[in-house]
């Protein structure tokens, strides 16, 4: 079996040749490539593909930006996102914001004074995750201990999940709620108005998936007028989250700005992953992460 | 097998009555009692103990103000406190404030603008443990899922655990400390300039046990001085923290005012420790969490 023809573009970064490879990969230049891997945006992705290109290995999870050339292109040619990589790190993040918000940790953080709240606790609580995926499943993972009753809600329904069509049940029965699905026409602003007063008063919610699942102004209008708990968001819509944007100042309100997957451990995990479908392609093995033209995730 | 009879002190509340009856007991006056649960403070605990008194279950885990007390009464007199008890809430305390401040939310928290930073992740780091008693092992517990090396101090250094006698080791070892030992005069400043100075640039100190075991001043100048990578304390010295202590304006602390043990889980946590003492001396089996005289908890 020869070694699969890899370009890794826009640049051959140490870290991705390495993983091509250790994956039984060779690098080469884009008009050899059977294959490319692509670390970065879609607006320099060439325009022509070669002919004998037969994957695209993209950097990111969500790729939302992507979804029109992918459906665009011949369907010979399989993209992967990298759903799955990071979902450690994400989920690690989702864990670390749900504590926060619960435990009251962010309101303590801006006090200037020794002022004790009866806050709830995480124990004994029943958690919702929206998109039971890669960081969703991981995020279960890491609840295991915890003595939480979880709800996976997915598209299908399938394994003991919860259906979709079903959320506005979900959104009575659960305390929590983690955010883990993927941008699409069909999940924006899924967190709204009706969702939102539907929830309970001591509820967080957390989004780590992406900032258009939830309507912002309903968000803000809940937060306001405290009828749940609050919102830890490490995405945004829009984002970056302007300077002028009220849940800068809300109390209810916590953000981070887009770092549950850092850049340190991308490298790392977007390496293994690399290695890991080249390694897969070369044996003529069914990748990580393909996309659907589809559904477009 | 009659039922003890037990005294509730200073007032019969309703939840603590109810657990002394479903633990098998009945509950009378302080002149009748052959024990006593009190869930007050040590200045309004009787200074004569009736002769049939055998057992007196205090409500907190930490015991400082009553080790004098417990010295002085007859050796026939067994005081129990509430080590444990409230362990699963305090660890998954530990828990929010390790992962707040390795993530970087304490910072986040505060931020009024799109500011991102390359935060740790928790993934992957060693975390010691200082005193593995009930919280430090429900942590354990909770980190199990996690990528994390745990390093366990206990005194003896037993069961697989570091002796306190090697802390210095452990002190450059590890990224992150939970401190849940107790205080005593021996763990007095235990986390001092000595040991701050050992530690790596990223590390993380919590502290969910007393304030005493951390050098207040050496802690600010470490946090002063950017040494380490932050401080995230639900307990402090002096305590609680007056408004013009130097820790409020720093940017590497986080300050929780002592709710670890949120007075709602504590109630019924209480209850149930009652409930399986009052079982246990009902039997003439040994009682949980016993103080011995000479360690004072």
């Amino acid at each position: 079996m020869p070694a699969p023809a890899i370009h890794i573009g826009p640049e051959p970064l140490a870290h991705l040749v390495e993983a091509v490879e250790d994956g039984g990969g060779r690098v080469v230049a884009l008009a050899e490539a059977e294959a490319i891997v692509w670390a970065g945006s879609e607006a320099d992705f060439p325009d022509e593909l070669p002919e004998r290109v037969r994957w695209v290995q993209l950097q990111s999870a969500g790729i939302e930006p992507w979804v029109e050339r992918i459906r665009a292109t011949p369907d010979g040619v399989q993209f992967t996102s990298a759903v799955g990589a990071y979902a450690t790190q994400v989920a690690e993040h989702a864990l670390a914001l749900l504590l926060a918000g619960v435990r009251g940790i962010a309101g303590y953080a801006r006090a200037k004074t020794w002022d004790r709240h009866d806050d709830p606790v995480l124990d004994g609580s029943t958690v919702a995750i929206v998109g039971a995926g890669g960081i969703g499943r991981e995020l279960i993972r890491l609840l295991e201990p915890h003595d939480v009753k979880v709800l996976a809600v997915t598209r299908s329904g399938r394994d003991g999940t919860i259906p979709v069509d079903r959320l506005d049940e979900v959104w009575e029965a659960a305390d929590h709620f983690v955010i883990a699905a993927p941008a699409t026409d069909g999940t924006r602003h899924l967190v709204g108005a009706d969702a939102l007063a539907r929830m309970k008063p001591h509820t967080w919610i957390v989004n780590i998936a992406r900032g258009s699942l939830i309507d912002p102004d309903a968000l803000v209008e809940a937060l306001r007028a405290e009828r749940i708990g609050g919102a830890a968001l490490d995405v945004t819509e829009p984002e970056p989250l302007p300077d002028d944007h009220p849940l800068w100042d809300e109390p209810r309100a916590l953000i981070t700005p887009h770092v549950a997957n850092p850049q340190a451990t991308m490298d790392r995990d977007l390496a293994k992953r690399v290695r890991e479908n080249v390694r897969r392609f070369a044996a003529g093995n069914a990748l990580l992460a393909p996309v659907s033209r589809e559904s477009g995730y």
